[in-house]
């Protein structure tokens, strides 16, 4: 048996999530019956972490093994030869045997994308979130910038009920169902095309995260919360205390990192 | 009444083309529906020409008359506020009596994009044609060149019975069922990011035209038509002496021109 690795990048628009699940079309569920159809083996690809319906992937990572010895630039091109024109296999490589996508990952980057005002082109709109509001940047970036650092983030998290079972990347050395996460970077940027976009990276990231920041950030930006009122939704621990979950179709999981090169 | 004149984009992935049909979702029936919710009435609105299933616009553009008076800016932000986000009015405005989107019509500009080779982003590929082949772009180039000027345009026409309801911009001093057009200017481009890109203004285009042009040019780039072969393939006056016709998903209707400014 060998361990791979295949980093891959979806349009999430047509999928209910990475997850597979019986009778929906999913990232996980077309990648697995893309190998059988390649290899004649289908194992369930572990990706690095959940995507939820209408999340879009730059560099999600997945791993997963085969009997089959077959050169990686020729399962990356039958894989691409095979899947929706939706999902493409970007990188394809055979592991440390120990690798696993979601285990073996140190940290993610996500970014979320917002068009601001009215005229959005239609081939735009299905990767961004239109926002009417009037938005103050500075505002956001220092709620931004008061995320940086280890905190417990169950005010940001979905109320599920197993929010352990909805988390990823969580580090083994530490309890599964804490909301403790460490965020390394947390800024907006403004590219000269007039979109407004918040990257992140973390050790991990709790179900809805990303999408709760940026629904509190907007808050925030439209003077709904106080400009310093991060600290103290964080310390509320609660849910309630921050703002709405903004759209799918507006997040991407870009990129997911690992100790070792030759992971 | 006024005569409204539209500009709008629309994504046609989701489409079943312009054209308003029983029971499929059409852009034209969009339009015709968002009318209807805004001002309260709903004519049907004509378009400069029909695009079929899946091909996108940047530029289309309509005309249609309304009882009510509105002004253009609330009608344009009312249309787009209750439209899908997969079309978008770019621009409002009240015309000419006499202005009609097709008869008035003296001129359209059509892309075709062409990805070369593997990996194509799965955000790129429903807007671009993928193609594996070995393209000499010189030969594309001199083929596109050759259909510049007044040419019978038959053997690049879809051969349906039908031919003359489906041809777009009939100059009305022109028999409707002549498959002669003007090609003002026709190359193909490769922009920095490795695409290939071929763009065409004319006169008029007949049914599947551009996509037959661009399959004819794809033979002749890849070496199975001669280099010189496009001045006999219109000579032919035969839908079998040209290429393929190449996917929908490629073709943009990039804008319309008008004789008049104030159209």
């Amino acid at each position: 048996m060998q361990n791979w690795k295949i980093t891959l990048s979806y349009d999430g628009t047509l999928f209910h999530g990475w997850q597979v699940q019986p009778g929906l079309r999913t990232v996980q569920g077309e990648l697995q019956a893309a190998l059988g159809r390649v290899v004649g083996e289908a194992p369930l690809p572990q990706g690095s972490g959940r995507t939820d319906a209408g999340v879009h992937a730059l560099g999600q990572v997945a791993s997963f093994s085969l009997a089959a010895a077959i050169p990686a630039a020729n399962l990356l091109r039958a894989l691409n030869r095979t899947l929706p024109s939706s999902i493409r296999i970007l990188a394809a490589s055979v592991a440390d045997p120990v690798f696993h996508a979601r285990h073996s990952a140190v940290a993610k980057t996500y970014e979320y994308r917002i068009f601001r005002g009215e005229g959005c082109s239609p081939f735009l709109a299905p990767y961004i979130h239109v926002s009417d509001w009037h938005l103050e940047v500075a505002r956001m970036r220092r709620a931004a910038a008061d995320v940086v650092g280890e905190h417990d983030f169950l005010s940001l998290a979905a109320s599920d009920p197993d929010l352990a079972s909805r988390s990823d990347v969580i580090p083994s050395s530490r309890d599964s169902s804490s909301a403790i996460r460490t965020i390394y970077a947390s800024d907006w940027v403004e590219p000269a095309d007039g979109r407004l976009i918040y990257r992140v990276r973390g050790n991990g990231f709790l179900h809805h995260m990303v999408r709760n920041l940026v629904g509190t950030m907007i808050e925030i930006g439209r003077g709904q919360f106080a400009e310093d009122s991060m600290p103290r939704i964080l310390q509320a621990k609660s849910r309630a205390a921050a703002g709405p979950t903004v759209p799918a179709r507006g997040l991407f999981l870009c990129s997911v990192e690992y100790p070792q090169a030759d992971y």
